[in-house]
């Protein structure tokens, strides 16, 4: 259960485009909640509610460094989406190679 | 932005264990509405929410045969996710040669 709440959040954290902005930024390096947030035309405190999803969902940390917060990619994180794709396309694989045993040997049960 | 609300729409209905269920299900080979909806203990109008989210990211097609609905998986449509990670790797790769070189020829600029 524990699995499947950690993809909820990591789909929850990419399905936003200025969260997808952030992660791709912080994929060039770390980089403050005030360099991060300039970009966008929205307030600081909105910005902070993407800045503590994308932390909730373990694809970014952050720390504080005096007075600013400096954020980092985890990009292992993301390794959940690969381990899920990948774990869809071996069942197609699967099907697949059942469906040409089918059409091979088709007097075999599959 | 057209490709922004797509890879939006994708994440949101990947962002759901039934969601996830119904896609991984439909890996094995097209099933109706209801034979998709019996592992799950949720009402049938509750299920077709999910059925719906699926079908408006284009992760999946339905199409109705007499009283029955068809849903068959969209493949191609997660290829969406794999492009974005893709993307992401990318810039990751560059980010670490552009240091290789900061490390081994510090005196150039990267």
């Amino acid at each position: 259960m524990a699995k499947y709440q950690a993809l909820d959040d990591v789909f929850v954290a990419l399905a936003d485009p200025t969260r997808r902005a952030v992660i791709r930024r912080l994929g060039e390096g770390s980089a403050s909640v005030g360099e991060l947030a300039e970009p966008f035309p929205i307030t600081l405190p909105s910005f902070m509610k993407h800045v503590r999803m994308l932390e909730t969902s373990g694809l970014i940390r952050t720390r504080k460094t005096g007075r600013v917060r400096i954020c980092t990619l985890n990009q292992k994180r993301l390794s959940l989406v690969d381990d899920w794709l990948a774990e869809q396309r071996d069942l197609w694989e699967q099907r697949t190679d059942r469906l040409e045993q089918f059409v091979t040997h088709p007097q075999e049960k599959p």
